[in-house]
């Protein structure tokens, strides 16, 4: 199978995917917006997510803002802002902020010096927790801390659900293909 | 917050998550279904998935076989088997197979010691090919290698694109909300 069509078959295989905006701002002040899919929850205690990182790629400048700074935001894409967010992977040269090439507003609250995007509902500040190496495809895991987290109202509930639906996350498939969502069913703590 | 509500709430940050069921056999022969939330895609070439495990909690027999045989299956859950999927997260004994608990099909195909699931429609074999620990919270970031994969006719494009939609997988979000999806946009690759 040719290299470009087994590669857009593999990105399909993990299965459905979150779709996320790392916002982040170097030493010397640039801010920088990447879109990743590769979220994974790690633990809610301490509250962790990583994020898998190849680093000759373009989100090259949001590793090394996050490792220097120590901070990443993350905002979850919504329906009404995926081409914008889908844009913010081109390859655009370090001195440009993909906020201002894709028409994105960087917003700054709390301790958090790394940009927030403005027209996100589910917002983070992390901080960098550790990176580890991963042999196998010299790739890198990211791991953040959650520090602090912005959601909109009427979307959690007593029990700490958060309703991604109503909050109007996607989901992402393979490389570009972005999907909504239907609640099927829920399920409770399965028992024997 | 409360310690169940903080981590429902904190499961359901990272966006929505897929969901796959890994089946495993055991050294003495005793077959395995777990029910899995992180998978993530690290690269193409070589095919590699990533699972992040707990090594206290249910899934501690896959994890144990995995490493013992070398190798599980990775099955997609599809709409009409979300709630037998989800029946695997329950604490069974470890002589008890999660297939018959839950009434899932093991079945055996090529090289493949492990058994995939006879209901799934997207199924991959994959070798277990590194571990690495995760200090940050004591889990394990387990890497296979996809070695064969099984898709359903019609689901795949010209371009190697994979209708996950089309093939019935669902999608999860937080601890046990299922979701249908329904195709948004499809973009291009990005140029400035």
């Amino acid at each position: 199978m040719p290299g470009r069509r087994r590669a857009a078959l593999i990105n399909c295989l993990s299965g459905f995917k979150s779709a996320n905006l790392l916002g982040t701002r170097s030493a010397s002040g640039q801010d920088n917006l990447a879109l990743m899919s590769s979220a994974v929850h790690l633990g809610a205690n301490p509250p962790l997510l990583g994020f898998v990182f190849r680093p000759h790629s373009v989100p090259r400048h949001t590793l090394e803002n996050l490792t220097d700074t120590g901070w990443f935001t993350v905002n979850h894409v919504h329906s009404d802002i995926v081409e914008a967010a889908h844009q913010t992977s081109a390859k655009y040269p370090g001195d440009v902020s993909e906020f201002e090439a894709v028409g994105l507003t960087p917003e700054f609250t709390g301790d958090c010096p790394a940009p927030f995007v403005a027209e996100c509902r589910i917002r983070m500040a992390l901080k960098h927790e550790q990176t580890i190496p991963i042999e196998a495809n010299d790739t890198l895991l990211v791991i953040g801390r959650i520090e602090s987290v912005q959601l909109p109202g009427g979307c959690v509930g007593e029990d700490g659900f958060v309703d991604l639906e109503r909050a109007g996350s996607v989901s992402l498939s393979g490389l570009e293909q972005y999907h909504t969502t239907k609640a099927l069913i829920r399920l409770g703590y399965a028992e024997p």
